[in-house]
């Protein structure tokens, strides 16, 4: 069965994002701290063509996670740059370079068309006009039996999350405040059928997985 | 040495009241739900003078949380009833009857002057009006070289964490969603000295300990 499983850092006090998020400061202020656990383990550098790195309890988690994906599903905001329609003069092809590190089929969810954007690695990114359903639908089309990711942001994983279409959910809790930004869980008043299984502390991190039931 | 110690269950959303508290609703919409790992233990529920109850991972968090406690300072907010002056025709005496769990001395923050108020089972409640170092200093006194309890509410727990007086935060995270209502972080952007030293997870709950380092 493939499953749509989200993932995402968030501070004790609910923020995926810092204030002030911009294309210079896609995490807004502070925001970056929330991935400090993550950024340093040797697992994370590799996958993102470093090396170096440590080996943890984050590690595991982390390579479970990547594991088994076929396809990632992602808002127009993650995927960044201007708002509005795609500027043919200033293309913006994503914040990861030429060879992003999803290595499988991306759809982008955002209201103004665009053809396919093929990158190397295998990276191609579809955007997609008909919302998260026809998403969804593609993406696990695409997946070629394995699961699909939802990577976010917060305004996608919320869509995703309301409509109950979310079979995993893994919260990275960093021990951290951040006062202001983007909260995950805006306007939210339950998780509908997700439910605490497990909760791992860890270096920087407490991993928290809620599962459909 | 006394340290100040706060305890305060919070949703995953970060509050710790849901919204429209009120008199007959102290926790507010759904608030009751943060406190349903801890009711059903046979710990509170003999400290309530009531009978029955779980014994799980949870019991010895609670014990220990609730040994060592001497003095206890509270807001106006959590010591409850209406707003402005006390009134004489109508005296508000704490939610907890005649008989309160504390068999200690409470320090109630608050503008308004009362005299104190002499409850059973060693029960006093101090109106404190001069300040939050007043209160500690205060409590400080009357614990013994016990321990003092920060019981909150948020606001009170907000100017003892600014104030980087708190040395001990239990953070009791229940895995679910209030929406709205009292934010235990409201503006606030980090947690000075406090540091996370250990995160216990257990039935319906994610017990969190943070210390001054």
């Amino acid at each position: 069965m493939t499953r749509l499983r989200f993932r995402i850092s968030i501070s004790l006090d609910g923020y995926t994002a810092g204030p002030e998020q911009s294309v210079d400061n896609p995490l807004g202020i502070g925001g970056e701290h929330l991935h400090d656990w993550v950024i340093s383990l040797a697992a994370w550098r590799r996958e993102h063509g470093l090396e170096g790195g440590e080996v943890n309890e984050n590690t595991e988690v982390v390579e479970e996670e990547v594991a088994n994906i076929g396809a990632t599903i992602m808002g127009r905001n993650m995927f960044g740059g201007h708002p509005g329609p795609w500027s043919p003069a200033r293309p913006w092809n994503g914040w990861w370079g030429k060879n992003p590190p999803f290595h499988h089929p991306v759809f982008v969810l955002t209201r103004h068309p665009r053809p396919p954007l093929h990158l190397e690695g295998d990276n191609v990114f579809t955007f997609v006009t008909d919302g998260i359903i026809s998403a969804l639908e593609q993406a696990r089309r695409a997946a070629g039996g394995r699961d699909v990711s939802l990577a976010g942001g917060a305004d996608a994983a919320r869509q995703y999350l309301r409509a109950g279409l979310v079979d995993q959910m893994d919260l990275h809790q960093v021990p951290m405040l951040l006062g202001a930004g983007e909260r995950l869980f805006e306007g939210m008043t339950d998780l509908g059928d997700l439910r605490l299984v497990r909760a791992i502390p860890a270096p920087g991190v407490i991993h928290l997985r809620f599962s459909r039931q």
